[in-house]
């Protein structure tokens, strides 16, 4: 901690000491988002880019002095972080692009870019002192909570709300890490509202990304790894799918911090997309209006959030970026799935690969230019969420179990 | 691959130019399997460990001097390995052990171990002219094989033959990675024999890990990689789960090769444990008679092979290293899913963690005692089988939207 300064709110400039359960800003009843300082100064005098390269931690714990934890609160064991990223012709090719960089966040160790905040939490809940940390999530916050919560060996708990149609795969997977999953008849809304009343009376400590401000922190760790593998030569366009807003400012606050100590001179023009069913941020951004509320249809669920939270910052961050939004169907998102996966042997789930879809229309429509530089964030697995692959894929050949019957098929040119 | 000698027949010691498609020995009617024999004289040499640790490629290849492909060969693009090596006390205390390191291989790429095999079987196809890969697998040797090919971007193509008992979420990936599927109305063995003939009849690159002998020189990279990450310094037990027998084989080769060049001075005596309704390399290892057929009646499909091709190298394994056997129920690996998952955070698919069931059950029978180290290798991805984990794990808490009803539940004492 010793290069955090304060917390500060994002709405009307309050400080706060930076406490470990200090959510939101009192003195906007409670509404405004904090944002995480650090005395950048300091950190340049102790910090270097050698130094960096020196560090053999592959995991987001690599970037320490622009984390806000104590250098001696336990971590979880899984390795969290340093997911790789794939330089791809042939899908570039398909974007209409010259060159394309994929990050694939899928490869994190509960399969999103979600660990990366939940290690954060694991961490602060305890120099909270709290043993139970809670959230309401969509899938990928919670499986990932769980997991690191798993991975400290029994010494904290975790307790899940998930609106109903979370993916089987998701709620599984945090049954399985031992969490208290709590599947809430209704919306993510009415999940996240009912976890934060549960919070507060039983005085868990908080991970919901949308209040806490050191859950940024942890998915900040995306763009700084992303900076690290391309050498800290920025591409133009950075590409996420927008949810609750978290993500896309957390890869913002991360490439301010390097551009605040000098590691990269410029910052990527940040693109953020939504579904078409469920895209409040982008009509906020491009009314210049307040947020509205929208229904959730559509069946990216890790971003079908109708009420985002974060959205400030997200608007922030394509704001100060210079970057733009855009919406694209399910229709573009399943197909996307198949071109990812068939180019690359990338498999990410529907939010996981909506940004690519979005940026596809985006260099349609003459926005992003085919020779700019662009990278994109896989942000969670496809395994997650087979329903959908299975939509988008198809279905195989079945044959009996006999070579003549094959070949007649394959003939027929049904398929190969 | 300047250290390859040849390949030699472990039944006959016949030996052949190591050709890129030799796959069985002609001289036993192929029926023989052979084997990558390397001039370990002249790796010890060129290759100190000095040399390997400052390699800077954390994937299977940085034991490049080790693997018989050309240097210059195209490679696919997804990172294969370097995967994570956890040490969980709480884990140790469940299996009644006072130590032991997991090693998560279901975070390769495509989630399965089986990724280190078809890397090499990519590479080896361009090596041998072909542009078609095909395999008949469970799933794992499939999904791999499928997002191995591509990620080479349209080079190359797959052909895979899948039982239909096959996971839905390990088809699905294989769709989705733009692989031709066929699924076999049969067994695994129908798909198997389905497949040779296909792969003769149309000459395609053939990924059966029975019996193409480089691709257990890519499944050995798991031990390579392992021995690395534990300093050298080997456990006294390995465990893996056992189906058709190649990966135990390939681990074993890799401890054997490290022992060779001096990089390692014992070999750990390796546990192979197979599921009880399909365990017919168990039954051979007991009898010292020779395999004999049997059905495939377990949840674990990845390890339900009836007829293992590569039994001979896995009983080669187990007894050159004076290791042992062990089956294990349905019930305890579903068991042991939740067991890893609650105390290390890391969600493992039945064939998975089957291989610590076995222990478990090898430590309680006085065989392995409390201090002896332990090293043991979740093989698969459990979002690769949700079906079963779902079994393993139960039902989330459904309740309405309400706190009220929320605190009822949670007083009831029903669940929290």
């Amino acid at each position: 901690m010793k290069y955090v300064k304060k917390l500060v709110c994002i709405d009307c400039g309050e400080e706060y000491d930076a406490e470990p359960d200090k959510y939101l800003c009192s003195k906007c009843d409670n509404e405004g988002i904090l944002e995480v300082e650090y005395d950048y100064n300091k950190i340049k005098e102790d910090w270097s880019i050698e130094d960096l390269k020196a560090n053999e931690d592959l995991s987001i714990w690599r970037y320490l002095p622009l984390l806000p934890v104590k250098e001696e609160t336990p971590r979880p064991s899984l390795r969290v972080g340093w997911t790789p990223v794939y330089d791809s012709d042939v899908l570039a090719q398909e974007l209409g692009l010259e060159e394309i960089y994929l990050k694939d966040d899928g490869l994190n160790p509960t399969g999103s870019l979600k660990d990366r905040a939940s290690a954060m939490a694991v961490v602060k809940a305890q120099e909270a002192g709290a043993t139970t940390v809670a959230c309401s999530s969509t899938g990928n916050a919670a499986s990932s909570l769980a997991g690191n919560v798993a991975s400290m060996g029994g010494k904290m708990d975790a307790v899940i709300f998930v609106p109903e149609r979370a993916p089987m795969g998701k709620v599984t997977q945090l049954l399985i890490y031992g969490a208290e999953v709590v599947s809430v008849q209704g919306s993510y809304e009415e999940a996240y509202y009912l976890s934060d009343g549960a919070i507060k009376k039983w005085d868990w400590y908080n991970r919901n990304a949308g209040i806490n401000p050191y859950l940024v922190e942890g998915k900040k760790t995306v763009s700084l790894e992303l900076a690290e593998q391309l050498n800290f030569e920025m591409p133009d366009w950075l590409v996420f799918s927008v949810g609750d807003g978290c993500t896309i400012a957390g890869a913002w606050k991360g490439l301010y911090d390097l551009k605040q100590i000098g590691f990269i001179d410029k910052i990527p023009k940040l693109i953020g997309v939504q579904a078409e069913g469920c895209a409040p941020i982008t009509k906020s951004f491009r009314t210049e209006k307040p947020l509205e509320t929208t229904s959730e249809d559509t069946l990216a669920d890790s971003i079908a959030v109708g009420k985002p939270r974060n959205y400030k910052k997200a608007l922030n961050a394509i704001r100060e970026s210079d970057g733009t939004m855009v919406n694209v169907s399910d229709e573009e998102i399943l197909d996307m799935m198949v071109t990812v996966g068939q180019t690359t042997g990338v498999f990410g789930e529907p939010a996981g690969v909506t940004g690519f879809a979005g940026l596809k229309k985006l260099v349609d429509q003459g926005v992003v230019a085919k020779e700019d530089k662009v990278a994109a964030v896989i942000t969670g697995n496809g395994l997650k969420d087979i329903t959908n692959g299975k939509k988008a894929a198809g279905e195989p050949l079945e044959v009996p179990p006999n070579l003549e019957l094959l070949e007649k098929t394959y003939k027929r040119g049904d398929r190969f």
